[in-house]
C-alpha cells in the first residue's frame, strides 16, 4: 500500500497568491495553474487581462511538472532537434508542455504537485511560478 | 463594435467563496468552476475530497450554463427521450452538460458568466451553485 | 471517374442570408453553419447574440445534413430509446447532431450540402435552417 | 465587472470581404476565419477552391492571433529551436498556431478579436489577413 504525500486546497490557494502577488509587481496578468501529484486539477485563476490560450496552456504546464516530476524548460532543453527526447512536445494531445513556466512542488523531497503560469514570456512565466513555491515554502 | 459586461477575477473568487461555504454546510466537498460570457474558465477550485472526474463536469457545467445562457438542469428536462432536444447531451464532444448545477450568472439582465459544480447529487450541485449566485448578490 | 455536384461559395452566401433574415424576423440571432457534400464547412456566420455553444453545434448540424444525407430532426425520431438508431447521438466524437435545425441541401435529386442552424428551439433551428433552403430555391 | 469591446457580424464581414478581395487578386483561393476577442468564432468563409485542411488551420490561426493578442508569425520568430517559446507549437491541442496568416484586430489599443487565413504560402496567408484589417480601419 502506498501512502502518497498530497498538497491540498489551502496550500493551493497560498501557491496561486504567492504567483499572482509576483504577477502584479512585474505588470503581467497570468493563468495560473496548480495540479496534484495526480496531475489533476485543484485550483486555476486567471487575473484580469491573463489570456485566454493561456488557460490550457496553464493547465498543462502544472500538469507536465506535477505528473513528470520536471519543470517545464527542462523538458525544453531535452527536447530540441537532435537530442534524446525530441519530439516529446507534441506528446498526450500536446499536453506535455516543454515551454518554460511549470515547475513541481516538491515538500521534504517528494513532489506533491505542480504549478503552471502563462501569459507572459517565458522567463516571465517562470518567475511567477517560482514565486508561488517561495510563498509556500515560507 | 459591441460592448459585453463579464464578469472579473474578485467576482469569480466571491462566487468560488459563496459555494464552497455551502459545501461545507452540506458536507460535501465540491469542484466549483467559474467562466466568463464567452465560456472561457475564469477560476476553479476542488475541495479537499471533491472527485477527479468532477473536475471536467464542473468546468463544462459553466462552459454550458454561461456560453448557451442556460441553466444545465433546463437542459435536461428538455433533452429527455421524445422532447426535442433529446441527444444534445452529447454536443460538443460531450461538454453540452445537461445535468443539473451549472447555472449562468446574469447581472442587469445580461449574462456575465456562469458557475458550475459537481461532486454531489445534482440537486446538491444546483443548490450549491445557487449559494455562489446568492453570494455575488448580496 | 465520379463528377460530384457541390454547393459553391457564392450558393452559401445566399443559404446564410435567407437564413439571416427570417432569424431576424422571429427574433433570434442565430449561428448559421454551411457545409458541402463532403461535410467540410464552406461558411458560418454568428449573428450578434448567437450562443459560444451553437458556433459547434450549428457546424456539426449542418455536417450531419450533408454527411449522411438525412435531416437531423430525422436522426432524433430514429435514435429514441428502443429503436434502431439507438446511441447513434453519440458517435464521432458527438459531431452526429440528432437535434433539429441540420437540413441537407439537395439540388436536381442530388445533396450537395447542408445547413445547419442553432440557438433558438429546434423547431425554430429548423426553421430558419429552411428559410436558407428556401432563399436558394427562388 | 468588466467592460469587453468585441468586433460585430458587420465587421466580420467587412474582414472578409476584404481578404477575398485581395485574395483574388493575387489568385489564391483562401479559407477565412474571424473570431472574438474570446477565440469564439464569428464568420467563416471558404472561397471557391480553398483548401479543406485550411478551414482548421484558418479558424485555428484566428483563436491564436485573437486569444492571445499576438501574431501568429511572431509565435513562429520566437518558438525556433532554441528559442524560449520553443514547443508551443503543439500547445492546445495543436490549436496554437505559428505559421503566419493569423492577426489580432486592434481598435483603440484593444485586441477585439482576429482574422485567420490559410491556403496559401504564409506570405500569401498574411498579406490576404492584413488586407482584411486595412478594409476595418479604413
Amino acid at each position: 500500500m502506498l501512502t502518497i504525500k498530497r498538497l491540498d486546497a489551502g496550500e493551493a490557494r497560498v501557491l496561486i497568491e504567492g504567483a499572482a502577488a509576483k504577477a502584479r509587481e512585474i505588470g503581467v496578468p497570468m493563468c495560473i495553474a496548480i495540479t496534484d501529484e495526480g496531475g489533476n486539477l485543484v485550483a486555476f485563476e486567471r487575473m484580469d487581462g491573463g489570456k485566454v490560450t493561456s488557460i490550457t496552456i496553464a493547465i498543462d504546464k502544472s500538469y507536465t511538472a506535477s505528473a513528470a516530476k520536471k519543470a517545464t524548460h527542462e523538458y525544453g532543453e531535452i527536447s530540441q532537434p537532435g537530442t534524446p527526447a525530441w519530439g516529446i512536445s507534441s506528446a498526450i494531445g500536446g499536453r506535455l508542455m516543454v515551454v518554460g513556466g511549470g515547475l513541481p512542488v516538491v515538500v521534504d523531497g517528494e513532489v506533491v504537485g505542480g504549478i503552471g503560469v502563462s501569459s507572459g514570456t517565458p522567463a516571465q512565466d517562470r518567475e511567477v511560478a517560482q514565486a508561488g513555491l517561495d510563498a509556500l515554502a515560507t
